[in-house]
């Protein structure tokens, strides 16, 4: 593929930047377009994305439509049809201030203005007017395509707001989205893979399953989770707390409310206060939502005094916490202002670090086999030294805590890589990042070193040598929040929950009236057995039941049960992927019950 | 009993007045007293109550001691034993005022002025000063004692600050409490009593037991269960979900925040604000910690369409709830202003009302046999038409409402009394109220019945005809609220709990390291039978473990495991009562097992 470099001349694309070229080129074709359908249009700057480009553009008092957007795209298919030849030439400071000004380009003349006095300022043009002169030109270092037909797969997608300079001080103009591909072929992978997005929204299949709502007079970022939801709510909770059970962990329940000075003594009023709810006045005491509840965990602690004999001592907690989050990165239940953190707190000596991150560590990679986790990365997060304001001042503390919790690591055999500025404000933390099938990657697990907040809230135990000692203390997190955790399970099964999660996990369907009786015997005796049984005796056609079943409610087992099933006494299994076999009810009994027991995924 | 009434008289006094005449007696042999250590003492109102006396005084700067009330309890025994005759007579108003003034105290004289014109004034007087004059002189219309030694049985308990005729904008005095009673007899049985209660108090047998914690960092009113008391509570959560689930309730989880128009909208900012928290202002949205969770109910109801089939939707939470309560009235987890209710809003057709009420009444009764609770009444809260501000306007609504609980109650066959002025703001309610060990009766459970809030939400079903109809709520809870459950079940049990609640059920206790490993094989034993099983393997005595096991922890049973038990393969077993029996292993375990499993109270 030929490109165009600023100074005229043109040579071969490297492969590696073709994509990146095809796309800023898109954005300079659909400012064109744009320009030719109001010639108004002020353009500020049009850059490439990582699937596409954009440009923002000051359209005056034009509010764009959705038909509007079809035009833009038709305008610029028409641009790449015409087939104009690119032209490129850079300009001294003086004449290019002189074009822009003429051309009433003024976003552009600014932005001169920002550059370095000795910055070449070159410009590229694209097609002629009626009196001959360039149609559209556009400052920019490019390189890019040489001919617009070279654009052959691309489509307009969306328009949102964006401040000129990205400073909410400046003026709000209208940015327009495209995506661009080198083929035809790209572009339909790409349209897919958002269709498959779409169609794992756990918004989406979440109310499709009815596991969840919100509702604006609720509250927004405050859902609610419905009896499906909430059943799979308790699976987890059981689940992680028969896990930390067993490894010693002890539950507490502390509410979700704490006084100001409990956070101002963490530390939290001064790191944390723009991720928190305001403060509530009662009676001369101001209470706020907690964002996090170690400090509660630490008085907990504080309540009596400990003697070395009985570290490490383990506190855990499904913990309801409140933060701040703007409206606008809301999202059902992966982003919510409530959710409920599977968290705790472990206090130990020193010398018991390595001993109790190896088990965290263990317990979370024996928890990703549980749910067939596997894509995760680990990342040691630390602090960012410039960053005063973040973080917890003490460098020798901070020194001391990086440092042991890259040796434990490295000890441990964990590969991972370093990032600055991601630490807690207390301490810095081993996360696990995993990939999930929509979306960036984020952090699900992590277990954070605090040599901080222990000796904030003056937390001691008595050494075997009778002195009086400061506990360190990890905060760690296996499933993250338990809301977000299944907003991930739901989007990595499109809501097809292994049996142990399903909210229904078997669904009886009588073929018709004359077989209710035996449906109903049937699911009695499922019941029994201590399975998540629901019984469809609605009129509807088994047709209809079945793919109420199997799409919307996505039950992992129907027994669609005739007369003939009726006569034999046995029934007919269907799964969800459309599987059907006979089965005595006793075998399909012990099946799901072995299933469910397993936890099998 | 020989009592002088204010004319002067005397005549035998009534036996069911005597003990009210003896503590009225006692409260001015108490102002005698004080005017005896502090002559500058002004006296306001000292009447009898429910146990004993009190007297309001103005002692200027004076603070009183705990040393001061028991001079105080001293002097009073001087008078009495001095066997002063009382004397009684009446005296024109003039008169009277001018005793007072002449006598400089200002309280009566306000008091007279409150008086009608034509009121009676008596007066009692006690002793002679040097002079010959009236040593004690109080204005009251009697009866009294004939002579001072007639009160026997009597003590000074404490003091309290009141504010004159019970108005804050008026001087606060000091409140003198004493109780007084008709034999030493009696009086020694209400210490026993005073005594029983202390050491049933929640709040101590928690601190013993590790069960919750308050601490006023975390704020007042906000306590944190410890895993201990986390433990019960589990299992009180899993017993009442259990039951509820057999009868078909569907549990949710909903956030304990809600906007302030979601209370608007139920009502409750208008009839129960001064029970909220203040709200919080975030994005120009009010949001409000929720004081009940009808409206999150409400709302889920409101979430799709319903038909009659579907009806009666019974939907459950374990709900936390926050309440504003005044500081002085916090108590532990029995009122704090975190809590968790056992609720559940049942949507019903109104042909199903009478059904629905009578399982809720089954379940409540079911429950308390579980539960060993027999000391209840039932009573039919009504609302006070009179009072226009409390209840939801609607005279029509609260009629039917009203009309419709008593008639399913009386159909039921449930004994009730009826009270006005005791019904929700939306509602009218059957309530069961408990008598503790310890204080005063108390709302354990509710079943209201609502017509209101189902039209302020705008709910409705589709009815057989087709027709658009609006359900009636039934508000119930069984447990009450789950912390309170808790309070009341400790001061039952003095913590003994029944096996399947206590904390720990069983504690391994070797007689000494040489038993160790025995002890250790035990217990993992009975850790693997799912019993809650702790071994004590401190260095401690023997009988220093017992005592804590026994008296401290109240755990069911220990196992005194020495030499013998290890060398026989079985073991000794201890209850709460002191009670021991040699065993094996096997049937203790099962025997265990099975108090648990069938919850034996």
């Amino acid at each position: 593929m030929k490109i165009l470099y600023n100074d005229g001349h043109v040579a071969e694309c490297p492969a590696e930047e073709e994509v990146h070229v095809l796309r800023h080129t898109a954005a300079h074709i659909m400012a064109q377009a744009i320009k030719r359908l109001w010639p108004h249009a002020d353009f500020a700057f049009g850059p490439a994305t990582e699937n596409g480009f954009f440009y923002d553009v000051d359209l005056g008092d034009v509010k764009l439509t959705d038909e509007d957007l079809a035009r833009i795209e038709a305008e610029m298919r028409k641009i790449c049809k015409e087939n104009l030849p690119l032209k490129a030439y850079i300009l001294p400071r003086a004449e290019a201030i002189a074009l822009m000004e003429k051309r009433g380009e003024k976003y552009k003349v600014e932005h001169i203005g920002d550059l370095a006095e000795d910055a070449p300022i070159s410009f590229y043009e694209q097609g002629k007017d009626a009196n001959g002169e360039a149609e559209y030109i556009d400052m920019c270092v490019g390189p890019h395509l040489t001919y617009t037909k070279a654009l052959k797969a691309f489509k307009v997608t969306q328009q949102s707001g964006a401040y000129w300079k990205n400073d909410s001080e400046n003026k709000m103009l209208t940015r327009i989205n495209g995506v661009a591909f080198r083929s035809q072929e790209e572009l339909e992978a790409w349209e897919k893979q958002q269709e498959e997005a779409r169609a794992r929204d756990h918004r989406k299949i979440g109310k499709d399953m009815r596991l969840f709502m919100t509702d604006d007079l609720i509250g927004r970022g405050l859902p609610m989770f419905l009896p499906n939801g909430y059943t799979v709510w308790q699976e987890l909770e059981n689940y992680i707390k028969a896990k930390e059970r067993k490894l010693g962990y002890l539950h507490v329940m502390t509410p979700c409310v704490g006084t100001v000075d409990l956070y101002r003594t963490s530390g939290h009023w001064d790191h944390y206060k723009e991720n928190m709810f305001p403060a509530m006045e009662v009676e001369g005491e101001s209470f706020v939502l907690r964002p996090m509840n170690c400090p509660h965990h630490m008085m907990i602690y504080a309540n009596r005094p400990h003697s070395y004999r009985e570290l490490p001592i383990r506190i855990g907690e499904i913990a309801h916490d409140f933060r701040f989050e703007s409206s606008g990165t809301l999202k059902g239940i992966e982003r919510g202002r409530h959710f409920c953190q599977n968290d705790a707190h472990l206090f130990v000596t020193p010398e018991q670090i390595k001993n109790e991150v190896s088990a965290v560590c263990d317990l979370i990679f024996d928890v990703y086999k549980d749910f067939n986790i596997t894509d995760y990365r680990c990342v040691l997060s630390l602090r960012d030294p410039a960053d005063k304001k973040k973080y917890h001042q003490d460098d020798e503390m901070w020194n001391r805590a990086e440092d042991a919790l890259r040796e434990v690591l490295t000890e441990l055999g964990i590969q991972f890589t370093e990032e600055i500025g991601e630490a807690a404000f207390y301490g810095p933390k081993l996360d696990v990042n995993v990939k999930p099938a929509v979306g960036a990657e984020y952090t699900l697990s992590t277990c954070q070193l605090d040599f901080c907040l222990p000796a904030k809230f003056a937390l001691t135990y008595i050494d075997k040598d009778g002195s009086q000692k400061t506990p360190v203390v990890l905060h760690r997190a296996i499933l993250g929040s338990l809301d977000r955790f299944m907003a991930f399970m739901i989007e990595e099964t499109k809501g097809r929950f292994p049996t142990w999660l399903a909210p229904t996990q078997v669904k009886v369907l009588p073929v018709s009236e004359k077989t209710l009786g035996y449906a109903q015997a049937v699911a009695e005796k499922l019941d029994n057995a201590g399975i998540r049984v629901v019984l469809d005796g609605s009129n509807e056609k088994i047709g209809y039941k079945i793919r109420e079943a199997q799409q919307v409610d996505r039950v992992p087992y129907m027994l669609v049960l005739g007369a003939k099933e009726a006569e034999q006494g046995n029934i007919s299994v269907r799964d969800r992927n459309g599987e059907t076999s006979e089965m005595s009810l006793d075998a399909f009994t012990e099946m799901v019950v072995d299933e469910i027991r397993t936890r099998k995924f």
